[in-house]
């Protein structure tokens, strides 16, 4: 089974560089993901290509269009179901690493990227089953907040990272724990040590301190 | 005065796209901002280039090691002052919209990425001003995070966004108040309706419906 994700941006060159470098790179050449970023721009038909316009009501700032996105969305429903219709929104509920395993356990996810001041709200209405927020901040664009959860998703598919330990493993998975500090050598570097309960290896000391600090 | 951003990063490729597209692309045309990517690699003094090794302790995976890190900070430290030294990690303090503006104020910031399993904790307890997370997920390196607060702060910046209302009067800006959904043409879409009140242009009552739903 190879999982699917489609995400339908203004600005889809964006994405190109960190879709194809590290553990994304990796779980398409293994053929445990497919990822399609389809220009929106492609399924703008009037003669101008025109994906903005201004917003009802007034204010600045462009807004896109709805037609282009209810064009591409329903072309790719044509062609299989998704799991999952992913609207990033300040507005959404909060992203965490239990939706992230929900979607790791997807077919096929579609992420539907605003840029600029937004995307017409019927095409949230019509056709988000997920609308999510990253965190309480403001971004150009849903580019950033499909790449967090192509990545966070991506990591959990069995066979992508090395390690099956590696994300079981991980901070947060297990709730709300964070590692404790990693080290590595040498064991003393300009005057800092490492903890010698991690030189001396000791296990059960080792996963007593894991409840306690961080790691990246 | 021109912001400068540093990143330093094992993967730096990662972000050649999303730094040069969209707004960010525009912001650095617009000399708002510098952005320079420092590839870890780069600092490996080793005749093999070594980045990473095995963690102390045990377990699997590897980590980033620390010199790489120490020479490309301090190098970077002997040139300027940084305003913040961004190390992004689940342990850290939650992201959110005030921090960007705060981090929109510096001269210079720094953002230290990890990646695989993380780096050595010398790295954080030495250099780290500021420990962030940006979300309570896992993700494969700092990278993401990375992308994520250059975007969200880089858009601050006096004279990035064309409009200097785009900003202030976004989501999230002004405590937790989330827009009203947009709309723009046409008014009627297979079947859905622009909402009445936005159509006649109503001011006040449009203001009076800014509480309520979302935006991107």
């Amino acid at each position: 089974m190879t999982m699917r994700i489609d995400v339908i941006s203004a600005v889809p060159d964006s994405l190109t560089s960190p879709l194809n470098t590290s553990i994304l790179k990796r779980a398409q050449d293994r053929k445990k993901v497919e990822i399609y970023v389809h220009n929106l721009r492609d399924y703008a038909y009037d003669k101008h290509k025109q994906i903005d316009d201004k917003p009802f009501g007034g204010g600045p700032g462009m807004l896109l269009k709805p037609e282009p996105f209810f064009e591409c969305i329903e072309k790719l429903l044509d062609q299989r179901k998704y799991d999952h219709i992913i609207f990033p929104t300040p507005g959404g509920r909060f992203y965490d690493q239990k939706l992230a395993n929900k979607f790791s356990l997807a077919n096929n996810i579609m992420i539907i990227a605003g840029h600029y001041k937004g995307i017409d709200d019927r095409v949230r209405q019509k056709f988000a089953t997920d609308e999510i927020s990253i965190g309480n901040y403001v971004l150009t664009g849903g580019e950033i907040a499909a790449l967090v959860i192509i990545d966070s998703v991506v990591r959990l598919i069995p066979g992508v990272l090395n390690d099956s330990e590696s994300a079981l493993n991980d901070s947060l998975m297990d709730g709300d724990i964070i590692e404790a500090p990693y080290y590595t050598r040498p064991a003393v570097y300009r005057g800092m040590e490492v903890p010698e309960v991690l030189r001396s290896g000791n296990e059960k000391k080792l996963r007593r301190g894991k409840k306690s600090s961080r790691k990246f």
